[in-house]
């Protein structure tokens, strides 16, 4: 058996879950195949087609998947079709008392070109067997997060051959990675449905490990608020920016490039410290347990971190400032920005442009509130540069921390012990945002979310050889049906 | 009679000076919709063969001027043809005893395309009769400096015609816009000839008037030097710059576009002056006469400069100190940065880039050394950040000054009085550079050097919609001719 759907269509449980995971590789493979080689980039308007194709794909997977096995009434929607971005929403009650998952993930990737410096095609999903690694998955959206999906979907799969006492919702969306903006608009579609869901808890696989062998459940994850500041000195007779020559005007012309750099200078200082006035307001400190518990593995070391990540210097002295700084502080990053010639790489255009832009994303730490850390920036840049413009585009995600004590959470660590038989299990935060997380909760306060991440450091989230491997879905599909377990055998007040 | 070539090969004088001149203007429109449709963009090593076709069409104006009233011995050469950019060389020796006047352009232009913002197709020539300012000519290098020779071209043409007592050179390059890094070499070709003139003066139409009808002969001209900053701060496995993800390693990742943020800011203050240690050594205060003599005039308002280069806002706070901002003080202006991903406009890719680069052009005032610049500027930089890599490219041209009193200066003005006809003429500097004034002037020392410009703010040098028009032109010839009359009657000892 070698495809997903004939895998899916399964309606006998193939031996235990060993044997079951064995089984499961190729299927995986194929799905992976399919999915990725859909360039789902919901930043680029070109590829909404493609988003479409992506969710329509997925979608056939989970409706083969009620075909198989499950004899009780599912339903399968696919939400946001007419206006932006679309989702699927799955819906599997098997008695309306049982404990019911809701999966999310997403289906949308980051762009990624080849030129940018990957060593295969993107959207073509490259399998290499690796001495030490083993089986390894290149492609963009491997692990972010289309693999972490297929991961979910075959645990669901498991649970349902074994009849475990568990109703699934699967909610899977194609607008993450371009900032949710149209997620309350999918929630408000199904939130009927959701509300009347007995002991919901959410699950989410789309965070990352703070190194291999150390599997991680995270209680928390910062907000994120993106600006791009723009600025036009020097119009033509139509408004039109335009360059001057910098011998002519050159001392005396305001330079769009140096006023945006007197900005970013003054938003981060020289020791990577956010120095924009009323920007760390209503931050809640790192709880020191999340620290202490850190500390006791010895999950990360600053060395560890640069070596992963290729950073050639880091602003972080110990590792608590390390973690205090990467998973709790708003930060204020460029993460682009243009201006003037710049080709050919030696270009000499000696004029002085008329325009120049940056793009800045902010993370927030828990407690913070996007809408003041917006007005604070606002009066930081005006107080610099008061011509300069200011547009907040897309989402705005805001920052989410959970109590590890909780059962919820528990049970997801002591899961992944026996998922993945590692030393140790560390609760962490992760820097990073998920925006489904806060609207989900805004819906049904009080909702358990788990973070399961599967991803490590080295498979490149965002970045160029973006990759995901066996031994991480294969752990995650055992992790996740040990957590499925624990779920279904919690104590009702638990829930 | 229309083209160029016809009008060149003419052999009886067409009248006098205005009756020349009227006869002129369809046979310069012939030659620059010539040489302006010839996209001879130096910087773009994909135009070299246009390049080399521009300096070929230049020269066969050259050889027909020969061949028309001409009646000694000239020779034209090819210079530079098999290394790097061409240029023509151009002798016309009639008396070995008379004054020779050197006439040096450059037809090589800035690059240009029209979604730069042009109305018109920057490499095709187009004509408007606008009401105010008679004909106008749009396109690439129309006034800087394909215009300018072409007037020059036609004046020679005339005293040849009026049999003036004076040898012609002309030297036409074709890499002034990428710092004439070779203009040595070129130079070095016909050092034996160049060294044997009689009376040499170097006559260049490449600068601009402060003013539309205010005439300005140039004193001065600044150096420039260009350098490159280029910072990586993540590597792949292959030591290739990468990007990382903002949430995973926000707040600890080193920037490269923040870096480079604090050291441009840390270089320009937020009043625009130059902050980098010793930038300013060696420079010479602009002499009270250059400005007094400005002041009596009302050529430059602050508000008709920023009107006349579409400034929005300008650093100076009066005339003294804007000219003293231009003409003389050093610079440090970024011509181009780049990092990160910004398009499409709204980007939100949240990652922190592996790698940014930023253009820098410096331009030094009369008294300061490049080398000694770029030491301190390095410095600097070191101090800010040892991680990032400066490159200097292209050519460096030093600093020039002269004093307007000199007998061909004040010929200079005289000439543009009685050429245009307007009631003032300035003696001003440059803000602006010209390589070849230093390495002719390094060859033939006390070489009297000559600045004619005939370009006006509104021409856009080096920006979109550059443009010249038959005004300028047709006094340029005329005031060409008056210069030629009034050098052929010095008296030898002023020679």
């Amino acid at each position: 058996m070698s495809s997903l759907k004939e895998f899916l269509m399964m309606s006998e449980a193939a031996g235990d879950l060993d044997q079951y995971i064995i089984a499961a590789q190729e299927p995986f493979e194929d799905g992976l195949r399919t999915l990725v080689e859909i360039p789902s980039v919901s930043q680029h308007a070109v590829c909404k087609p493609d988003v479409r194709r992506c969710i329509l794909s997925a979608e056939e997977y989970l409706q083969i998947l009620m075909k198989g096995g499950t004899k009780v009434d599912t339903k399968s929607r696919l939400i946001g079709w007419d206006n932006g971005l679309p989702a699927v929403y799955w819906k599997c009650i098997r008695h309306r008392k049982w404990p019911t998952i809701i999966l999310y993930n997403h289906l949308d990737v980051q762009p990624a070109e080849q030129k940018d410096g990957w060593d295969t095609e993107p959207f073509e999903l490259v399998i290499l067997d690796a001495p030490k690694v083993g089986r390894q998955y290149f492609g963009r959206g491997t692990t972010d997060d289309k693999g972490p999906a297929l991961v979910g979907l075959l645990a669901i799969k498991f649970a349902l051959l074994r009849g475990l006492p568990l109703n699934f919702v699967v909610v899977w969306e194609s607008e993450e990675e371009d900032g949710s903006m149209h997620f309350p608009e999918i929630l408000a579609q199904i939130k009927d449905d959701l509300q009347g869901l007995s002991s919901p808890s959410l699950l989410i696989s789309d965070t990352i490990w703070p190194a291999v062998h150390v599997p991680s459940v995270s209680c928390g994850l910062r907000g994120v608020i993106n600006f791009t500041f723009e600025l036009t000195t020097a119009i033509d007779d139509r408004n039109r920016a335009k360059g001057v020559h910098s011998g002519l005007c050159g001392g005396v012309a305001t330079n769009p490039i140096i006023r945006l750099s007197h900005v970013i200078a003054a938003s981060v200082d020289e020791a990577g410290w956010v120095a924009v006035r009323g920007a760390h307001d209503g931050l809640a400190p790192l709880p020191a347990e999340a620290l202490e518990a850190f500390a006791q593995t010895d999950a990360i070391t600053l060395e560890t971190f640069k070596r992963d990540f290729g950073l050639r210097s880091c602003f972080a002295g110990s590792v608590p400032d390390l973690l205090n700084r990467i998973w709790n502080l708003p930060t204020f990053e460029v993460t682009g920005i243009i201006g003037g010639v710049t080709e050919p790489a030696g270009a000499v255009k000696t004029e002085i442009p008329g325009y120049a832009r940056a793009h800045v994303s902010c993370r927030l730490g828990p407690g913070q509130d996007p809408v003041q850390f917006e007005q604070a920036l606002r009066k930081h840049v005006a107080r610099i540069d008061s011509d300069m413009v200011i547009i907040r585009r897309g989402g705005v995600s805001r920052p989410f921390a959970m109590d590890p004590k909780g059962p919820y959470l528990q049970a997801a660590a002591e899961a992944f012990k026996t998922g993945f038989g590692y030393p140790e299990v560390v609760f962490d935060r992760c820097g990073g945002s998920i925006g489904a997380v806060i609207h989900f909760t805004e819906l049904l306060p009080g909702l358990p979310v788990v973070l399961l991440g599967l991803s490590l450091p080295t498979h490149n989230y965002h970045g160029t050889n973006e990759n995901f491997d066996w031994r991480q879905a294969a752990g995650g599909i055992r992790t996740f049906v040990h957590y499925f377990e624990r779920v279904a055998n919690m104590p009702t007040a638990q829930k």
